[in-house]
Formats: C-alpha cells, sequence, structure tokens
C-alpha cells in the first residue's frame, strides 16, 4: 500500500538516478499518518529524549513524530539557514562538498538522541548528522527513515547504529 | 510561558531586524505539543482538507499538525526542489526575488486548503503560496502560525482570509 504512494522520477536530480519522490505519500492522510505512527512506534523502544530532524524533509517526519511521542523537535539544517551560534559539519557527496549545522546550544552532551530523515540513500548525510551531534557528546540511539534504498549501501557508512526504515528498495 | 522559549536575535538576516528564533520553542517537548495541539483545536473548526507547509519551518509545523488532525500534508517549497512537474509563483521580499513551487498533481482544484508556517512576518511568502493555491482554483480557509510580528502588519497582505496566531508581538 505505502510503496503504491512513492513516485519513480527517471533522471532526477541526475542523469541516471531513480528518485523516490514521496510527495504522493505524504498527501495521503491514511498512508502518512501510519509512517508517523509506525516509526514512532519503533522509535519508542528505544532511549530517546529528543528527536533531530535533517532539513528540509526530515523536518516533515521528524516533527510528526516527535510531536507523537511528545519529545523536543532539534533541526539540523544547511549551512547559514539557523539565526544563533552554530556547531557545524563539512561532508562530501556525489554533488560535491557539503555543510551542516546545528546551535551550539541544541544538546548538552548527556541526551539520547533519534536522527530521523525521510530517505536513506548512500548515508552520506545521516554520516555526518551522526558526527555532528557525537561532537556535543551526546548519544546517537537509533537512525530512522521512511524510505531505505537498499542497493547504495547506505548502511556501511552507518555501522554500530540501530537503522530503522519502512519501506525498502 | 511560550514566549519564554522564543529566543531575539538582533541584527539577523540583516542589520536593524529583531529575528524571533523558535528552535528553544521546538526543542521544548511542552511547549512544542502545546503549539501543534492549540494549531489543531483552531484548525479543526474549518473546512480542511489539505495542511500545506511553506519550507522548511513551515513543515516543521504543518505536518505534525497534519498528522493530528489525519489530513494530507502538501509542501510549498523554493524553486528547484520538487522532483516532478512544477507550477510556480514569483513574488518580492525585502531581500529580493522570490520563486515559491508546488508539484503540479498537488491540487485538483476543489480542496479546502489551510496553510501553515512558524512565523507571519511581512507575509510577502503567504501571499504568494495563496496565490499559488488559488491558480488551482482551491479554496484557503485559513493561514495559520505560531507567531505573528502584528508591528509589519502582514494580515495587511492577506486581507480576505482568516489568520490564526497563537503568540503576538
Amino acid at each position: 500500500m505505502l510503496k503504491e504512494r512513492i513516485r519513480d522520477i527517471p533522471d532526477y536530480p541526475k542523469k541516471g538516478i531513480l528518485y523516490k519522490d514521496l510527495t504522493p505519500l505524504f498527501k495521503d492522510e491514511h498512508a502518512f499518518a501510519l509512517c508517523i505512527d509506525e516509526l514512532a512506534n519503533r522509535i519508542s523502544k528505544k532511549k530517546v529524549d529528543y528527536i533531530a530532524g535533517i532539513e528540509a524533509r526530515g523536518f516533515l517526519v521528524g516533527a510528526p513524530v516527535a510531536y507523537k511521542l511528545r519529545k523536543g523537535f532539534i533541526p539540523i539544517r544547511k549551512k547559514g539557514k539557523l539565526p544563533y551560534k552554530t556547531v557545524s559539519m563539512d561532508y562530501t557527496l556525489e554533488y560535491g562538498q557539503q555543510t551542516i549545522e546545528m546551535h551550539e546550544d541544541s544538546l548538552d552532551g548527556k541526551e539520547n538522541v533519534v536522527v530521523i530523515d525521510d530517505l536513506l540513500a548512500t548515508g552520506g548525510t545521516t554520516r555526518a548528522s551522526i558526527d555532528l551531534i557525537s561532537s556535543f557528546g551526546a548519544n546517537i540511539t537509533a537512525l530512522a527513515f521512511i524510505v531505505e534504498l537498499g542497493y547504495l549501501n547506505g548502511r556501511e557508512k552507518l555501522k554500530g547504529h540501530d537503522v530503522i526504515s519502512l519501506i525498502k528498495y
């Protein structure tokens, strides 16, 4: 049922890549609520103080999970988007160099954090998020996604961490 | 209580602007859930088929409201971010020309839509979102925000529409 709500976009963002478009899933109230409920259910079995969501679709998935679990939400944003003092992490994606940031007072080092994004592809951004959160001394108890592109082996980059995904390709 | 969770950032994004940073509010599980519950409660009194959220913080607020009300969520994104065919709307902000986009199959013209963002400032992006949604023929039944900067008179640009805000400055 959920896979029927995921649209294939060939050659996006560049030739040879088959992009998984989740907007039909988000638009379907049953599919959307089902995904949030299932992620929240599986995350509730972990130690969790905060949900961290990766800009921008990780906000769309992570914030409802945080709300459902009655946890605070912490944004991980692209460079230059956060207004207060930040800490940052550079990383390399196939499209070039990227930087993500968090506010320097996002965490104090004792918290259990679950990182959420909509989709696990190569795992580059998630890996950088782990490194950024770890730089505070905080503990990452799970990495959670609606979709996992298993053929890209993203889990390789996330070794030692608990990976949750609802739909696999 | 909620205002204590909003941080003033002077001279951001440019000199003379006092930016309201909501990240401490999102991080506080009680304040965050209170805002989502109250927005959902007020929106539930309107006709609503879909929640549309404006990238990126409008995802963070709109998606939990959609989840709570068991409605579908439709993203309004900055130019070039959506993978499928889009319709777009240009508008002018104090920082220059901007463009927002929606997928061309986001709406079919009969729906009741509530637009959500974190904060109402001058109303430029919200006005463009109204125009974009109206171009489908859909009906906008409310515009909802956590914070309203009343001194910027954003409501002037949104005349004829029902504006909901939880915290006013």
